[in-house]
């Protein structure tokens, strides 16, 4: 059976469902499955953008609510087949800045969600997006699902214990969950209002504005970047397997790359744009993790998963999409409109 | 230079200070420091008990205020040299209840601690109480503090995840904190209300009470349990030498018991009571973590710290103390008297 088979008249749920990931995913499923509904607050410099729908708006229900809201989180779950859980504070850099509204989000949310099915849908099953960011810095590279996390973040820490809030719950109160540790994901549909989550696609409108890419320290670090797709693809791969009940999953692309060579892929793409090389600002060096390569061999044999879409593909279709629709992505207040 | 001199003519802030570990450790710094502060909210059911200070209430200061106060916790910390960090919610059972509440102590707590000492006191130094119920369901015995932690409960979540919020703002706000993650503790000025924390000290009561002893299953699981005193004097320690900043420390006793020999122990140290064998209770079961034997060579390594006092002599001094102060610890309403 085809993955895509399990939602076939399925209804699902998507929190975040207007954002990056969690619009991408609803676009996959537009063909197979019976209801999508998404969940999402729209905070303004979140990821959440109406204009992300626009081409499927009508095939699917859109509900404009907190995660933190238990009343509308209640009804919200109630039937739902499957639950693509991807709302969240996403932004290292605040965590540290505001540690409670990140708690608040990225804990408090996630329980109230839990809570719910508990509570009116225990036959849920529900996919967390975890992040590679629950890890820390590594012992060793690539990292697989076994490393220690210890994470050097607020926002690490928070996705972290959510993460093990849902295994928790899928344990002890005979729940179906599961998380996949995303690495960093790039493509069509992330917000571009500002460089605070996922600098890869900051970096592509700086390039695509002719603007100056800075580059801290000499950007040797090792990164590992996943297309969106290829992403979208896990999720759903993940959500039709009953075996990947109470699992973790890295994703990673096997092709690790150099920041400072991403940088310049980025350029070479977009035609335009330059970078420059600025030591290190204080409030990124504390919470930078160094190197990042990882073993995804897990989901890859567990569930034939592995990446499709490399670097100079990706970044070409990126780019051609915020060329086209660059207006919906650039102004701050673009996100809000109704 | 002896531990203790390290906290003559300071300061010293105790959370959780009318408790169980919060009384014990001020007792033990009566005589060398300036000031001691104990910042406690007193929750019912918690093990907060102004008896617990009887003997020497007119050589502290109290604080009657939840740790979630960020204003008493802004002041409460200013000037302090050190602080034991041990306020919170401990019931493995209720953080699965009601793991909001859990998590507003456990996580919400400590962030208003760490928010008021980066902004009013960056020079705490800042000692954590994990918990051995970070780790989880062991993958091998004794545990060493590299052993991962994947907890079963959400009260072991959210103490892992604030272990990490302290290690995190030590590192990145040069602050200085540390973590003991502390066995299952006995002794005197324990709770005695309820069995919901420290199973040992209940089992003590019923003992006492010349009640039935109630074993899960076949109680041949491992336990390693401390007494309270040389948990003091390892929380002293650490406070003491600056190499213990950003570091975790197990304690241990070295001699791991099997959990229905403990239960013999107690009945012949009470001299009355008995004991009976019921199947697991669901709650239980789902979150019981098996075998627990705790490696704890680095704290004894680095520090010198290992347990002086051993089974027999702690469960006779902790059954001579109840016996004594029995009616301040039996009754429901006793610890609010104020």
């Amino acid at each position: 059976m085809n993955y895509i088979d399990a939602y076939k008249n399925k209804r699902v749920l998507i929190t975040g469902g207007l954002g990056f990931l969690g619009s991408n995913l609803a676009e996959a499923l537009l063909d197979t499955a019976k209801e999508i509904i998404l969940y999402d607050a729209l905070i303004p410099m979140y990821g959440g953008n109406l204009f992300n729908i626009q081409n499927f708006k009508d095939k699917v229900s859109v509900i404009i609510a907190d995660t933190r809201d238990a009343e509308k989180m209640n009804e919200a779950v109630k039937g739902v087949d499957f639950i693509f859980n991807i709302a969240g504070q996403v932004s290292h850099v605040d965590s540290m800045i505001d540690p409670f509204y990140d708690m608040d989000i990225n804990c408090r949310g996630n329980l109230v969600l839990l809570e719910a099915c508990k509570k009116h849908n225990k036959d849920a099953k529900i996919i967390y997006a975890g992040t590679r960011g629950q890890y820390g810095k590594l012992d060793y590279i690539p990292v697989d699902e076994k490393h220690k996390m210890e994470p050097t973040d607020i926002y690490g820490v928070n996705k972290m214990a959510a993460e093990h809030y849902h295994l928790i719950y899928s344990k002890a109160f005979d729940m179906w969950a599961c998380s996949l540790r995303i690495n960093n994901t790039y493509g069509p549909r992330h917000q571009m209002k500002h460089g605070k989550y996922g600098i890869l696609n900051w970096f592509i409108r700086l390039a695509l504005d002719n603007g100056v890419i800075k580059v801290f320290g000499d950007g040797a670090q090792l990164r590992d970047y996943n297309y969106v797709d290829d992403v979208t693809r896990a999720f759903l791969l993940t959500g039709s397997d009953d075996k990947c009940r109470n699992q973790v999953y890295n994703l990673g692309s096997g092709k690790q790359i150099k920041f400072i060579d991403l940088v310049k892929d980025v350029l070479n793409a977009a035609g335009s744009g330059s970078y420059e090389q600025i030591p290190w600002p204080k409030d990124r060096e504390v919470i930078e993790i160094g190197d990042y390569v990882a073993d995804f061999s897990k989901i890859k044999n567990e569930l034939g998963w592995e990446p499709k879409v490399f670097m100079e593909e990706g970044l070409k279709k990126t780019c051609d999409y915020y060329k086209k629709y660059k207006s919906e992505y650039w102004d701050w207040h673009q996100s809000c409109k109704i």
